[in-house]
């Protein structure tokens, strides 16, 4: 069966080109990168490659990028780092932000930090000045850059500017924009900043954040003076160059594909909604990564559809990967004003610069006969 | 230049036939393993296939083993996480563990956690009942199955049997005792163990933890669904395969490899210490992994040594790799009754099945000559 892959937003396919610079380092230069010797300096040339190759493409400095083992331990480091580091006592989130940040937060409220979460409007965009309010000296803020089940790409900028001017500090979590907007770490304004390769045609269990000069953060993962003492654990050299080369391939062609891809997606929902009676846009059409839709069918159970496309070759998702095993329907899709029913009648369609025309021509007529199926069940 | 390397402890080459195995999930699978569409349960395949195998090989049950990014991650998991799930509020641990164990346990003591440590005799073991004496049913405790500098076996099941009359918890620190002992977790009686896969020709950026059913964990890389909601973030399947089939060919050759380890190890130690005047070997010779060699040059500056050594082509380390950049003398040495001086005077070399016979009697010639040049410097 020929099966088309609409979750990008999930993971993507390893580069061809990223495995092959990748190779060198599970082939044959296995050194540690923390040894003085021959095979650790061959294990730091690489780390280094794959240092100053980010630090090139994010507009960070070299020694402001660090590996991690990806987006998740990112947004942990981030809160609970900075809380810790720069001696901060509250947290200012929005609450549209990827689990990984909104359990942490839990956790650190459960301590004794002060959370607040700052609500988005019904097309799913948080309000900087809204942002703002919360925010005083003793801050950590954070907002995602694009949210991973709608799209929607926040004001991290402006929420930067009007938190630096308190004396606040800032992380971002970029693991769903990175693949598609021409992040810039310092034009973005913000203290810190995580993602993943394998949202990037990179390899999965590895990541990367950035942390301006002069950020104070606790380690999180502790250990071996790794990463500038601040992230021990033996450095995953083929994968920080996979990390590294995954976001220049992207990035050489991002406008191209973002194009090309947000084609295929405005296709596909303007198809959708008028072929498929009462099926609506969630989210903002405007402002949105290039690559999202993510669709309500009303009356439908989001499972049973899924299931359905599954078996006719069409994968999409029921919102984030994260969360597949959980029964709470998108606390995304209920902060944006959904009804649980409605938000588990949604499923998010993610697309990539592999997927063809004919490939969303297909999965209309499967979504529509599927929807028209159940509905007469 | 022929490069010799004894530095294994540090970490060791991908097995090519491990390489082989991951090559799957690097170029096709690539799938997130918490998706439920067709692309997720090939991933979910691989996941599976690598927990059962490494479920069988170390004796434990399909659902108690865990995946992480190292043997770090394990470590700081494990001391945090069962504090907090047990609701313990003590912490027992040897002085001699690795850094990833004793920054996160200053931390804990620094948030309030009492710690004690237990000391090891001259030899570099903990005394099974001086560590007893400190435990409580409040307690969990941390024991290295075999320390990283010197190779020493510690009492870990003692210590676990002991501990578990009292009802406290047990963790021990398994990532340099895996790649040469035929560990099974409930033979040596711990709630929780922790390796890694580069320790045994598996890839980089991976690990895995046995954490015992019934015993409760707050996750610590919190965010999905991931590995029984225990451990956040997209699963590095990839990962996961390559440390288990590295952890199955390991097994495979134990025996074999180990004696063979041993006989270079013991040859190259026998030789040095008759050759080279004021060295002496720091740990006890018995009960001590079988690549490990961990001596002390009387009066000699390690790192000028090191140095030496290196442009020589030979590749040893002065302790710990993940201790490099480090200006204080090695903690374990120090534990052990060496002064300060005699622990900057003293390399490891830890050697693997790849080395051979001449390799030893080469490195025997260049290291009795660097010695000897440097004293008379």
């Amino acid at each position: 069966m020929n099966r088309l892959y609409f979750d990008h937003a999930s993971t993507t396919k390893l580069d061809a080109r990223v495995l092959k610079q990748m190779m060198p380092y599970l082939e044959n230069n296995y050194g540690n990168a923390n040894s003085t010797h021959f095979f650790g300096r061959q294990a730091v040339k690489g780390l280094d490659e794959a240092r100053e190759l980010v630090a090139s493409l994010i507009g960070a400095k070299f020694g402001e990028v660090y590996f991690t083992s990806g987006g998740t331990e990112c947004d942990n480091w981030a809160l609970c780092g900075l809380l810790k580091g720069e001696n901060k006592g509250r947290l200012v989130i929005s609450s549209i932000e990827h689990s990984a940040m909104l359990n942490t937060a839990k956790s650190l409220e459960n301590n004794g930090t002060q959370v607040f979460y700052v609500k988005p409007d019904k097309n799913g965009f948080i309000n900087a000045f809204d942002f703002n309010e919360k925010v005083d000296k003793n801050t950590v803020c954070a907002l995602m850059l694009a949210n991973n089940e709608i799209g929607t790409i926040q004001p991290v900028r402006e929420v930067a500017l009007l938190a630096k001017q308190k004396g606040a500090i800032i992380y971002s979590d970029a693991v769903q924009a990175m693949p598609a907007l021409n992040v810039n770490a310092y034009d973005l304004g913000v203290d810190m900043l995580g993602f993943s390769a394998h949202k990037f045609n990179g390899p999965k269990g590895v990541g990367c954040a950035f942390i301006k000069n002069g950020v104070k953060i606790a380690p999180y993962i502790s250990g071996g003076h790794q990463e500038r003492s601040l992230r021990g654990g033996t450095s995953n050299v083929a994968g920080a160059i996979g990390l590294a080369y995954a976001l220049k391939y992207t990035r050489e062609s991002l406008e191209k594909d973002a194009n090309y891809v947000a084609d295929l997606r405005n296709d596909f929902i303007d198809k959708v909604l008028s072929q498929i009676p009462n099926a609506r846009l969630n989210g903002s059409k405007d402002n949105r990564l290039p690559n999202n839709a993510n669709i309500m069918f009303e009356g439908i159970n989001g499972d049973a559809l899924l299931y359905q496309l599954d078996i006719n070759g069409v994968s999409a998702s029921l919102g984030a990967a994260c969360s597949a095993g959980s029964i709470e329907p998108s606390h995304v899709l209920k902060e944006i004003g959904l009804t649980d029913s409605q938000a588990f009648s949604s499923l998010r369609f993610t697309f990539g610069k592999d997927n063809t025309q004919s490939e969303i021509d297909f999965a209309v007529t499967i979504l529509k006969d599927c929807v028209l199926k159940l509905r007469n069940k």
